[in-house]
């Protein structure tokens, strides 16, 4: 259809509708998008300038403006003198369907009444008017360097403090300049497993039970996991060495999702392990900060820093929202993976850095762990109590530690999925044990307990109960 | 050497030396530091824990949990009666060289009195003031998701004003849910090159001159950049054409670093040969707030959303250090570079996102683009004036946009980094033209204008002449 060029029915544009301001990109916008969807073909001739400033009520000048504005991206042609005209434009493939979000099965994702996720904070208690304390001084104080392109390891400010505070908090052993700030553990992981295929590793070996995120991110990019099993000490460090692999992902301070420490014995088996193959340890410290009952061990890489990367971040004593995290890696690892970290974002954003600088330096991060531990505790204390009393029939595995908890049912046979859907239509999301498994096992399933209050965790005890 | 059981000296421990609070840590620490470093080897015995307790004035609790903790990491032997002895450790690799940062070449890293680098705005008018008020009503307003694990794809409520933001200034078609949020152009680029990659794509057409760090970038995620010549209308579309190549990058509304605008007639060869091609136009909209003259030619996004992957970011309208962008793909590229994005690290950091939601929703971020472009604009009209009386000679390219312009010397001969490190020695930094270059051409300077006064610009020409 060609539209005739005059102006009182041109695109049945309406004085009425008309913008009070910006009049020119309201006129060019609905050129365009006729010329586009194909009101307008080539060859039409637009109305002439005078006739439709007459028909809109508006300045002749906004007319030339809006034909200058479409002549510019070669919507239409401009030869003075000879009028305006849609030129061609070539068919644009058609937008495909809009492809579904896949990356959690829909199951697990559906919104629930209690969702006992694992890994998620209490985010009410999110550290709200220190932030913003933090935050107004760093605005007052952030030199101009501050808010530029930055160094891509990070803030030096962060460096430092986070050197000091992981040596007091984990025994690390770390200078501010071996510290590459991360945006969390799931970037520390994506960095490393480039670096490592582009040095042709395939394979590594992680946890099993151990976490699902994790493995499907070091699968996405290229290194394939291998399962070692996990028992009541830990990663098998004898299927490790016999695996013949030389790299090895894990969460020794608190293993995911049993809960359980890397025994002594364990430990020094993996170092030697580890120095003898001239192999990589990656240490996932993710709640290290949450021991109920004591001291948390040491990190790793306390003892062997040439072996071990190290990462951590603010997801459980802040909130996962903020997306900091940082990476140790020993020093032949260093400045590959801070080439990676600058391909990949050239640096991780400045202002919530200096803030968390300040939270350290203040005491303030510190002070909330204290607090945010001694709530998590007694939410832990209260579902242990109603799963004793609902319950006793489930054996509750690994340290008081974190913010999950995972119960097992040894006698049970039917798959633990069954088991979590039939809860989740309680109102209550729980992920299966074996979700966070390559080889099949005992059925069981992991209860994050720290977002939730003691009344609604004693709630769903009671709806887990009547379904089993 | 094997230090004797004798807690007076062992390990020069000295009780005014013990910290106050946390002594079970110190003195962990410092036997473990004894053992990596080899003061203490295997077999050696520790104090019996009253002797150290005595000597260090302290509790004999604090000393056995301090050997309960080496113990935990498989430092010392703990066997009930026996004593506790120091376990072998296996020879750690020796800590390498730390390498240098080589991400830059060093000279174009230094300090200078009056940087002139491109592409860096006026930080010292980041709007501090609304940042802390919008950040101060998002904090209150914010709901416990908000602050959880959440889209991939970035905040929804971001996403719906940048829909209609870029619509409104850059004639952008795209719903929220086609926006993907970044931590900037170089990430947005960084997830295209992974998506393209695993496509088997191994080229992209690139701008020559253009960017040298998206050129780096690309070729590190293993796109082979391969020049096009950029002439005074912008990329030469035949020469593209004629390449073969079907994926290009490029800045069409004001080219880096030439600053011309791509012709309208280049503009339709493009689009053309694209559709024809099934070709990926990759549009780095770098800094299209930024024209002083007139509206920017809108978006080429605006014209084929369908052919377009479209990235733009704050870094010039706040600062480069908030690393927060957003990517508009073609809907086919869309869900793998979700994909993407989540297993790189699971999604931008939460509160900048609201933040900048908020200041886009209030105006405030409009109204501080107004103020800068008119800061801008003075600032390039000082430099102007300050070229056309002290360095006649010298063409100046493109339109009255960005931040930066670009100097040429055609009669001159000589490489043009040899004049920029000569420049440098006054302490001022230039980037020379040939750093942007695949192929020689004509030598030049580019000189970023936003950061410096007129003062100051005025200054760094009067330096530039006397070297020229």
């Amino acid at each position: 259809m060609t539209v005739a060029a005059d102006g009182a029915d041109f695109l049945q544009l309406s004085p009425a509708a008309a913008p009070v301001r910006g009049l020119t990109g309201w006129l060019a916008d609905a050129i365009r998008a006729a010329i586009i969807d194909g009101r307008l073909q080539a060859g039409a001739p637009l109305p002439a300038t005078r006739l439709l400033a007459g028909d809109l009520g508006v300045s002749r000048g906004v007319i030339v403006e809006a034909y200058q504005r479409l002549a510019d991206e070669g919507l239409v042609s401009a030869r003075p003198g000879a009028g305006t005209r849609v030129l061609g434009i070539s068919r644009r493939p058609a937008p495909a369907e809009r492809p579904d979000l896949a990356l959690l099965p829909q199951r697990w994702r559906a919104r629930a009444e209690i969702d006992l996720s694992p890994g998620v904070p209490d985010l009410s208690g999110f550290p709200r008017v220190a932030w913003l304390r933090a935050e107004k001084l760093v605005l007052e104080q952030a030199s101009v360097a501050d808010l530029g392109y930055g160094d891509p390891r990070g803030s030096q400010w962060l460096r430092t403090e986070l050197a000091a505070w992981l040596a007091r908090t984990r025994g690390l052993r770390a200078d501010p300049d071996d510290i590459i700030v991360v945006t969390g553990v799931a970037q520390a992981l994506a960095l490393l497993a480039q670096v490592l295929r582009a040095r042709a590793v395939g394979e590594i070996a992680v946890e099993d039970p151990g976490s699902r995120g994790s493995r499907d991110e070091l699968a996405y990019w290229g290194l394939r996991p291998v399962p070692v099993p996990v028992d009541e000490h830990g990663l098998q460090v004898d299927d490790l060495a016999r695996s013949g692999l030389r790299t090895v992902l894990l969460t020794p301070a608190h293993q995911f999702p049993t809960g359980v420490v890397l025994a002594p014995r364990r430990r020094r088996d993996l170092m030697d392990w580890a120095a003898g193959a001239d192999a990589l340890i990656i240490e996932d410290d993710y709640d290290a900060e949450y021991r109920y009952d004591r001291a948390p061990v040491p990190a790793l890489q306390a003892s062997a820093p040439g072996l071990v990367a190290y990462a951590g971040s603010t997801s459980k004593t802040l909130a996962p929202g903020m997306r900091l995290g940082w990476l140790i890696p020993p020093s032949r690892l260093h400045s590959d993976l801070i080439e990676a970290k600058h391909a990949s974002d050239l640096g991780s954003p400045a202002l919530p850095q200096l803030v968390l600088a300040r939270l350290i330096a203040s005491g303030e991060l510190e002070q909330h762990i204290r607090l945010v531990r001694k709530r998590q505790r007694s939410r832990r204390d209260a579902l242990l109590g109603a799963l004793h009393e609902h319950l006793p029939a489930a054996r509750v595995q690994g340290i008081a530690a974190g913010l999950h908890l995972l119960i097992t049912f040894p006698g049970r046979t039917g798959p633990d999925t069954d088991l979590a859907e039939a809860i989740l239509r309680t109102g209550v999301l729980v992920h299966p044990l074996s979700w966070h498994r390559h080889r099949p096992g005992v059925p069981g399933i992991v209860l994050g307990y720290a977002a939730h209050t003691p009344d609604q965790l004693r709630e769903a005890v009671r709806r887990i109960a009547r379904i089993l």
